[in-house]
Protein backbone atom coordinates (compact mmCIF):
# COMPACT_ATOMS: atom_id res chain seq x y z
CA UNK A 1 0.00 0.00 0.00
CA UNK A 2 1.80 3.32 -1.01
CA UNK A 3 2.38 5.88 1.77
CA UNK A 4 0.64 8.74 -0.74
CA UNK A 5 0.44 9.83 -4.39
CA UNK A 6 2.74 12.54 -6.68
CA UNK A 7 0.51 13.74 -9.44
CA UNK A 8 2.65 14.81 -12.83
CA UNK A 9 1.95 15.91 -16.27
CA UNK A 10 2.87 13.81 -19.62
CA UNK A 11 6.13 13.16 -18.94
CA UNK A 12 7.19 13.95 -22.30
CA UNK A 13 6.49 17.74 -22.06
CA UNK A 14 6.38 18.45 -18.35
CA UNK A 15 9.62 19.97 -17.39
CA UNK A 16 8.24 21.05 -13.94
CA UNK A 17 7.05 17.58 -13.04
CA UNK A 18 10.50 15.99 -14.20
CA UNK A 19 12.10 17.56 -11.34
CA UNK A 20 9.41 16.48 -8.54
CA UNK A 21 9.67 13.14 -9.80
CA UNK A 22 13.86 12.83 -9.63
CA UNK A 23 13.25 14.16 -6.26
CA UNK A 24 11.14 11.61 -5.42
CA UNK A 25 12.61 8.78 -6.55
CA UNK A 26 15.90 9.96 -5.34
CA UNK A 27 14.32 10.01 -1.76
CA UNK A 28 12.59 6.65 -2.32
CA UNK A 29 9.08 7.69 -1.24
CA UNK A 30 6.43 4.61 -2.02
CA UNK A 31 4.03 6.75 -3.44
CA UNK A 32 1.74 6.22 -5.96
CA UNK A 33 2.13 7.89 -9.61
CA UNK A 34 -0.64 9.54 -11.24
CA UNK A 35 -0.02 10.64 -14.69
CA UNK A 36 -2.17 13.48 -16.23
CA UNK A 37 -2.61 14.76 -19.81
CA UNK A 38 -1.51 18.24 -19.80
CA UNK A 39 -2.93 21.02 -21.61
CA UNK A 40 -1.39 23.35 -23.92
CA UNK A 41 -1.01 26.35 -21.32
CA UNK A 42 -1.28 26.84 -17.68
CA UNK A 43 -3.69 25.01 -15.79
CA UNK A 44 -4.96 21.81 -17.01
CA UNK A 45 -9.11 21.22 -16.52
CA UNK A 46 -7.75 17.68 -15.65
CA UNK A 47 -6.15 19.14 -12.74
CA UNK A 48 -8.60 21.33 -11.44
CA UNK A 49 -9.34 20.31 -7.83
CA UNK A 50 -6.72 17.61 -8.01
CA UNK A 51 -3.83 19.71 -6.62
CA UNK A 52 -3.72 22.94 -4.54
CA UNK A 53 -2.45 25.47 -7.99
CA UNK A 54 -4.01 23.29 -10.61
CA UNK A 55 -0.32 22.70 -11.78
CA UNK A 56 1.86 19.72 -11.21
CA UNK A 57 4.45 18.53 -9.82
CA UNK A 58 2.08 17.25 -6.50
CA UNK A 59 3.02 15.23 -3.86
CA UNK A 60 0.67 13.64 -1.48
CA UNK A 61 2.87 11.59 1.43
CA UNK A 62 1.58 10.33 4.73
CA UNK A 63 -0.77 13.58 4.93
CA UNK A 64 1.50 16.04 3.71
CA UNK A 65 0.55 17.94 0.90
CA UNK A 66 3.70 19.48 -0.91
CA UNK A 67 3.50 21.78 -4.41
CA UNK A 68 6.13 23.50 -5.98
CA UNK A 69 9.67 21.56 -7.02
CA UNK A 70 11.73 23.46 -4.37
CA UNK A 71 8.95 22.36 -1.75
CA UNK A 72 9.35 18.67 -2.68
CA UNK A 73 12.94 18.67 -2.82
CA UNK A 74 12.88 19.92 0.81
CA UNK A 75 10.60 17.61 1.62
CA UNK A 76 12.36 14.73 0.30
CA UNK A 77 15.71 16.08 1.73
CA UNK A 78 14.11 15.37 5.11
CA UNK A 79 13.99 11.98 4.06
CA UNK A 80 16.98 11.76 2.33
CA UNK A 81 19.54 14.14 3.43
CA UNK A 82 22.16 13.48 0.63
CA UNK A 83 19.42 15.49 -1.70
CA UNK A 84 21.40 18.27 0.00
CA UNK A 85 25.41 18.44 0.04
CA UNK A 86 26.39 17.88 3.88
CA UNK A 87 29.05 20.69 3.59
CA UNK A 88 27.43 24.02 4.90
CA UNK A 89 28.66 26.19 2.40
CA UNK A 90 28.14 24.17 -0.27
CA UNK A 91 24.41 23.41 0.59
CA UNK A 92 23.47 27.31 0.37
CA UNK A 93 25.40 27.74 -2.70
CA UNK A 94 23.26 24.75 -3.96
CA UNK A 95 20.18 26.25 -2.49
CA UNK A 96 20.89 29.74 -3.59
CA UNK A 97 21.18 28.22 -7.71
CA UNK A 98 17.89 25.48 -6.94
CA UNK A 99 16.23 29.10 -6.01
CA UNK A 100 17.63 30.71 -9.06
CA UNK A 101 15.85 28.18 -10.99
CA UNK A 102 12.73 28.28 -9.68
CA UNK A 103 11.81 31.63 -9.82
CA UNK A 104 13.60 32.60 -13.15
CA UNK A 105 14.81 32.19 -16.52
CA UNK A 106 11.66 32.63 -18.30
CA UNK A 107 12.90 34.00 -21.39
CA UNK A 108 14.75 30.44 -21.94
CA UNK A 109 11.51 28.85 -20.65
CA UNK A 110 9.31 30.69 -22.94
CA UNK A 111 11.64 30.51 -26.16
CA UNK A 112 12.61 27.06 -25.68
CA UNK A 113 10.13 24.85 -24.29
CA UNK A 114 10.49 21.19 -23.11
CA UNK A 115 10.01 18.22 -25.55
CA UNK A 116 11.81 15.06 -24.24
CA UNK A 117 10.60 13.16 -27.70
CA UNK A 118 12.11 16.10 -30.27
CA UNK A 119 15.14 17.73 -31.55
CA UNK A 120 14.98 21.71 -32.95
CA UNK A 121 18.70 22.17 -33.29
CA UNK A 122 19.38 25.71 -33.43
CA UNK A 123 16.20 27.69 -33.34
CA UNK A 124 14.83 30.06 -30.80
CA UNK A 125 17.89 31.59 -30.03
CA UNK A 126 16.51 34.91 -28.72
CA UNK A 127 18.88 37.45 -27.29
CA UNK A 128 17.14 37.04 -23.45
CA UNK A 129 16.62 33.47 -24.24
CA UNK A 130 20.90 33.59 -25.02
CA UNK A 131 21.37 35.84 -21.64
CA UNK A 132 19.84 33.49 -19.44
CA UNK A 133 21.88 30.93 -21.02
CA UNK A 134 24.58 32.59 -20.20
CA UNK A 135 23.97 33.00 -17.12
CA UNK A 136 22.86 29.11 -16.20
CA UNK A 137 26.49 28.16 -18.10
CA UNK A 138 28.35 30.38 -15.46
CA UNK A 139 26.58 28.72 -12.64
CA UNK A 140 27.07 25.44 -13.51
CA UNK A 141 31.06 26.14 -14.47
CA UNK A 142 31.19 27.35 -10.47
CA UNK A 143 29.78 24.56 -9.02
CA UNK A 144 31.48 21.77 -10.97
CA UNK A 145 34.74 23.97 -10.53
CA UNK A 146 34.53 23.49 -7.18
CA UNK A 147 32.85 19.92 -7.02
CA UNK A 148 34.84 18.30 -10.08
CA UNK A 149 31.28 17.24 -11.30
CA UNK A 150 30.15 14.85 -12.97
CA UNK A 151 27.20 16.52 -11.19
CA UNK A 152 26.77 20.35 -9.72
CA UNK A 153 27.83 19.68 -6.11
CA UNK A 154 29.78 15.95 -6.65
CA UNK A 155 29.32 12.31 -7.30
CA UNK A 156 25.24 12.17 -6.82
CA UNK A 157 22.48 14.20 -7.64
CA UNK A 158 21.06 17.14 -5.63
CA UNK A 159 18.09 19.53 -5.40
CA UNK A 160 20.68 21.90 -7.41
CA UNK A 161 20.66 19.16 -10.49
CA UNK A 162 17.27 18.35 -9.75
CA UNK A 163 16.07 21.81 -10.39
CA UNK A 164 18.12 22.41 -13.35
CA UNK A 165 17.32 18.97 -15.04
CA UNK A 166 14.69 20.45 -17.37
CA UNK A 167 16.87 22.73 -18.79
CA UNK A 168 19.33 20.04 -19.68
CA UNK A 169 16.53 18.91 -21.33
CA UNK A 170 16.07 22.59 -23.03
CA UNK A 171 19.47 22.07 -24.15
CA UNK A 172 19.44 18.66 -25.79
CA UNK A 173 16.33 19.73 -27.83
CA UNK A 174 17.49 22.98 -29.04
CA UNK A 175 20.67 22.60 -29.21
CA UNK A 176 22.18 26.28 -28.62
CA UNK A 177 26.27 26.59 -28.43
CA UNK A 178 27.21 25.48 -25.05
CA UNK A 179 30.64 25.13 -23.48
CA UNK A 180 32.51 21.60 -23.37
CA UNK A 181 31.98 21.89 -19.68
CA UNK A 182 28.03 22.30 -20.29
CA UNK A 183 28.24 19.38 -22.71
CA UNK A 184 29.71 17.11 -20.63
CA UNK A 185 27.54 17.88 -17.63
CA UNK A 186 24.51 17.30 -19.74
CA UNK A 187 25.63 14.26 -21.23
CA UNK A 188 25.99 13.17 -17.16
CA UNK A 189 22.61 14.16 -16.23
CA UNK A 190 20.68 12.48 -19.32
CA UNK A 191 22.54 9.66 -18.74
CA UNK A 192 22.15 9.18 -15.02
CA UNK A 193 19.42 6.01 -14.76
CA UNK A 194 16.63 7.73 -13.20
CA UNK A 195 16.91 10.54 -16.28
CA UNK A 196 17.10 7.39 -18.73
CA UNK A 197 14.13 6.07 -16.87
CA UNK A 198 12.18 9.20 -17.47
CA UNK A 199 13.13 9.64 -21.34
CA UNK A 200 11.97 6.01 -21.71
CA UNK A 201 8.69 6.08 -20.34
CA UNK A 202 8.29 9.97 -22.05
CA UNK A 203 9.26 8.00 -25.41
CA UNK A 204 6.07 5.76 -24.79
CA UNK A 205 3.22 9.02 -24.59
CA UNK A 206 0.15 8.01 -26.34
CA UNK A 207 -0.49 9.96 -29.66
CA UNK A 208 -3.65 11.23 -28.34
CA UNK A 209 -1.47 13.11 -25.35
CA UNK A 210 0.79 14.84 -28.39
CA UNK A 211 0.60 18.75 -28.13
CA UNK A 212 0.56 20.97 -31.80
CA UNK A 213 2.55 23.66 -30.45
CA UNK A 214 5.00 21.69 -29.08
CA UNK A 215 5.59 18.97 -31.54
CA UNK A 216 5.54 21.69 -34.41
CA UNK A 217 6.83 25.32 -32.64
CA UNK A 218 6.48 28.55 -34.62
CA UNK B 1 33.40 42.08 14.76
CA UNK B 2 30.66 41.05 12.49
CA UNK B 3 30.17 37.20 10.65
CA UNK B 4 29.29 38.45 7.53
CA UNK B 5 27.15 40.80 5.61
CA UNK B 6 23.48 41.33 4.56
CA UNK B 7 23.68 43.24 1.25
CA UNK B 8 20.00 44.95 0.14
CA UNK B 9 18.33 47.69 -1.43
CA UNK B 10 16.42 50.45 -0.49
CA UNK B 11 14.55 49.77 2.04
CA UNK B 12 11.62 51.65 0.52
CA UNK B 13 11.13 49.94 -2.45
CA UNK B 14 12.88 46.65 -2.47
CA UNK B 15 10.49 44.39 -1.43
CA UNK B 16 12.39 41.36 -1.79
CA UNK B 17 15.07 42.81 0.52
CA UNK B 18 12.27 42.94 2.94
CA UNK B 19 12.55 38.94 3.31
CA UNK B 20 16.48 38.26 3.64
CA UNK B 21 16.36 41.06 6.21
CA UNK B 22 13.41 39.87 8.03
CA UNK B 23 14.93 36.12 7.95
CA UNK B 24 18.43 37.39 8.66
CA UNK B 25 16.84 39.14 11.87
CA UNK B 26 14.52 36.69 13.03
CA UNK B 27 17.70 34.06 13.14
CA UNK B 28 19.79 36.72 14.61
CA UNK B 29 22.96 36.49 12.43
CA UNK B 30 25.67 38.93 13.21
CA UNK B 31 25.96 40.66 9.66
CA UNK B 32 26.57 44.07 8.96
CA UNK B 33 23.73 45.74 7.04
CA UNK B 34 24.97 46.93 3.65
CA UNK B 35 22.12 49.13 2.41
CA UNK B 36 22.77 50.11 -1.68
CA UNK B 37 20.60 52.45 -3.64
CA UNK B 38 18.21 50.92 -6.08
CA UNK B 39 17.87 51.79 -9.73
CA UNK B 40 15.08 52.21 -11.50
CA UNK B 41 14.80 48.55 -13.32
CA UNK B 42 16.10 45.18 -13.04
CA UNK B 43 19.68 44.69 -12.14
CA UNK B 44 21.58 48.18 -10.51
CA UNK B 45 24.81 49.24 -11.40
CA UNK B 46 25.72 49.64 -7.83
CA UNK B 47 26.00 46.02 -7.31
CA UNK B 48 27.70 44.81 -10.02
CA UNK B 49 30.27 42.33 -8.94
CA UNK B 50 28.74 42.62 -5.38
CA UNK B 51 26.79 40.03 -5.52
CA UNK B 52 26.26 37.08 -7.53
CA UNK B 53 23.30 38.04 -9.42
CA UNK B 54 23.63 41.63 -9.28
CA UNK B 55 20.26 41.40 -7.28
CA UNK B 56 19.48 41.79 -3.42
CA UNK B 57 19.13 40.15 -0.71
CA UNK B 58 22.41 38.53 -0.55
CA UNK B 59 23.92 37.58 2.39
CA UNK B 60 27.33 36.16 3.40
CA UNK B 61 27.88 34.24 6.84
CA UNK B 62 31.25 32.24 7.54
CA UNK B 63 32.29 31.62 4.42
CA UNK B 64 28.55 30.89 3.03
CA UNK B 65 27.33 32.44 0.05
CA UNK B 66 23.52 32.95 -0.25
CA UNK B 67 21.39 34.26 -2.40
CA UNK B 68 17.52 34.30 -3.34
CA UNK B 69 15.07 34.95 -0.81
CA UNK B 70 13.87 31.28 -0.23
CA UNK B 71 17.66 30.33 0.25
CA UNK B 72 18.48 32.75 2.37
CA UNK B 73 15.29 31.58 4.87
CA UNK B 74 16.55 28.23 4.41
CA UNK B 75 20.34 29.29 5.61
CA UNK B 76 18.69 31.03 8.36
CA UNK B 77 16.40 28.60 9.34
CA UNK B 78 19.63 26.27 10.17
CA UNK B 79 20.62 29.00 12.64
CA UNK B 80 16.89 29.43 13.81
CA UNK B 81 14.71 26.18 13.61
CA UNK B 82 11.66 28.02 14.39
CA UNK B 83 11.63 29.95 10.91
CA UNK B 84 9.66 27.02 10.11
CA UNK B 85 6.53 25.17 11.57
CA UNK B 86 8.02 22.06 13.62
CA UNK B 87 5.12 19.73 12.57
CA UNK B 88 6.11 18.16 9.23
CA UNK B 89 2.40 18.03 7.86
CA UNK B 90 2.46 22.10 8.21
CA UNK B 91 6.36 22.77 7.79
CA UNK B 92 5.70 20.94 4.04
CA UNK B 93 2.63 23.39 3.79
CA UNK B 94 4.39 26.40 4.89
CA UNK B 95 7.30 26.00 2.45
CA UNK B 96 4.85 25.29 -0.28
CA UNK B 97 3.30 28.34 -0.13
CA UNK B 98 6.29 29.97 0.67
CA UNK B 99 7.92 28.45 -2.77
CA UNK B 100 4.59 29.20 -4.66
CA UNK B 101 5.47 33.08 -3.81
CA UNK B 102 8.75 32.67 -4.80
CA UNK B 103 8.06 32.00 -8.47
CA UNK B 104 4.75 33.64 -8.92
CA UNK B 105 2.26 36.23 -8.76
CA UNK B 106 4.08 38.02 -11.38
CA UNK B 107 0.74 40.32 -12.22
CA UNK B 108 0.65 41.54 -9.05
CA UNK B 109 4.16 42.22 -8.38
CA UNK B 110 4.06 44.36 -11.88
CA UNK B 111 0.75 46.09 -11.53
CA UNK B 112 1.66 46.99 -7.54
CA UNK B 113 5.20 47.59 -6.90
CA UNK B 114 6.26 48.26 -3.71
CA UNK B 115 6.65 51.70 -1.45
CA UNK B 116 6.91 51.48 2.47
CA UNK B 117 6.10 55.19 2.19
CA UNK B 118 3.30 55.80 -0.21
CA UNK B 119 -0.47 55.17 -0.36
CA UNK B 120 -1.68 54.86 -3.91
CA UNK B 121 -5.86 53.65 -2.87
CA UNK B 122 -7.92 51.87 -5.82
CA UNK B 123 -5.41 51.74 -8.41
CA UNK B 124 -3.87 49.27 -10.55
CA UNK B 125 -6.33 46.61 -10.29
CA UNK B 126 -6.01 44.72 -13.26
CA UNK B 127 -7.46 41.67 -13.82
CA UNK B 128 -4.07 39.42 -13.66
CA UNK B 129 -3.35 40.97 -10.08
CA UNK B 130 -7.12 40.46 -9.25
CA UNK B 131 -6.43 36.88 -9.78
CA UNK B 132 -3.08 36.85 -7.68
CA UNK B 133 -4.82 38.57 -5.28
CA UNK B 134 -7.62 35.83 -5.14
CA UNK B 135 -5.21 33.09 -5.22
CA UNK B 136 -3.18 34.89 -2.06
CA UNK B 137 -6.46 35.57 -0.06
CA UNK B 138 -7.40 31.83 -0.27
CA UNK B 139 -3.90 31.05 0.56
CA UNK B 140 -3.92 32.80 3.85
CA UNK B 141 -7.56 31.83 4.87
CA UNK B 142 -6.13 28.18 4.63
CA UNK B 143 -3.15 28.53 6.71
CA UNK B 144 -4.57 31.47 9.27
CA UNK B 145 -7.99 28.57 9.49
CA UNK B 146 -5.42 25.99 10.23
CA UNK B 147 -3.25 27.73 12.70
CA UNK B 148 -5.51 30.27 14.31
CA UNK B 149 -2.71 32.96 13.46
CA UNK B 150 -2.31 35.58 14.17
CA UNK B 151 0.67 34.70 11.73
CA UNK B 152 0.29 32.35 8.86
CA UNK B 153 1.59 29.37 10.97
CA UNK B 154 0.78 30.12 14.57
CA UNK B 155 2.17 33.17 16.94
CA UNK B 156 5.27 33.35 15.38
CA UNK B 157 6.84 34.67 12.05
CA UNK B 158 7.94 31.86 9.63
CA UNK B 159 9.55 31.34 6.40
CA UNK B 160 5.80 32.02 4.94
CA UNK B 161 4.89 35.08 6.53
CA UNK B 162 8.89 36.45 5.23
CA UNK B 163 8.13 35.55 1.91
CA UNK B 164 4.51 36.86 1.66
CA UNK B 165 5.83 40.26 3.66
CA UNK B 166 6.36 42.17 0.94
CA UNK B 167 3.24 41.49 -0.30
CA UNK B 168 1.65 42.88 2.63
CA UNK B 169 3.37 45.81 1.96
CA UNK B 170 2.11 46.07 -1.36
CA UNK B 171 -1.82 45.27 0.19
CA UNK B 172 -1.30 48.80 2.62
CA UNK B 173 0.02 51.33 -0.34
CA UNK B 174 -2.94 50.07 -3.18
CA UNK B 175 -5.24 48.96 -1.02
CA UNK B 176 -7.08 46.31 -3.21
CA UNK B 177 -10.56 45.04 -1.73
CA UNK B 178 -9.80 42.43 0.63
CA UNK B 179 -11.65 40.23 3.39
CA UNK B 180 -11.75 41.22 7.08
CA UNK B 181 -9.37 38.00 7.38
CA UNK B 182 -6.77 39.29 5.13
CA UNK B 183 -6.87 42.79 7.07
CA UNK B 184 -5.94 41.32 9.98
CA UNK B 185 -3.60 39.17 8.74
CA UNK B 186 -1.40 42.76 7.16
CA UNK B 187 -2.26 44.54 10.40
CA UNK B 188 -0.78 41.77 12.23
CA UNK B 189 2.50 41.71 9.97
CA UNK B 190 2.63 45.45 9.88
CA UNK B 191 2.93 46.25 13.54
CA UNK B 192 5.55 43.26 14.33
CA UNK B 193 8.08 44.81 15.98
CA UNK B 194 10.86 44.07 13.39
CA UNK B 195 8.28 45.08 10.22
CA UNK B 196 7.68 48.40 12.10
CA UNK B 197 11.36 48.74 12.69
CA UNK B 198 11.93 48.30 8.84
CA UNK B 199 9.16 50.78 7.84
CA UNK B 200 11.03 53.20 10.41
CA UNK B 201 14.13 53.07 8.93
CA UNK B 202 12.48 52.62 5.40
CA UNK B 203 11.27 56.37 5.73
CA UNK B 204 14.28 57.52 6.54
CA UNK B 205 15.18 57.43 2.67
CA UNK B 206 17.18 59.79 1.41
CA UNK B 207 15.71 62.12 -0.99
CA UNK B 208 18.08 61.79 -3.47
CA UNK B 209 17.42 57.74 -3.33
CA UNK B 210 13.42 58.37 -4.17
CA UNK B 211 12.72 56.83 -8.05
CA UNK B 212 10.46 58.87 -10.31
CA UNK B 213 8.96 55.68 -11.77
CA UNK B 214 7.77 54.06 -7.56
CA UNK B 215 6.78 57.96 -6.41
CA UNK B 216 4.40 58.81 -9.23
CA UNK B 217 3.33 55.74 -10.76
CA UNK B 218 1.63 56.48 -14.22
Amino acid sequence: MPEGRLVIGTKRYSSWSLRGWLAVQIAGLDVEEQVFKLAGTGASPALEGVTPTGLVPYLEHRGARVWESLSIIEYCAEHHAALWPTDRVARAHARSVAAEMQGGFRELRMAMPYNAGRDFPGQRRTPGALADIARIEAIWAECLAASRGPFLFGAELTGADVMYAPVVGRFLTWQPELTAKTHAYCAAVRTHPLVVRWYAEAAATPADWLLEKYENPA
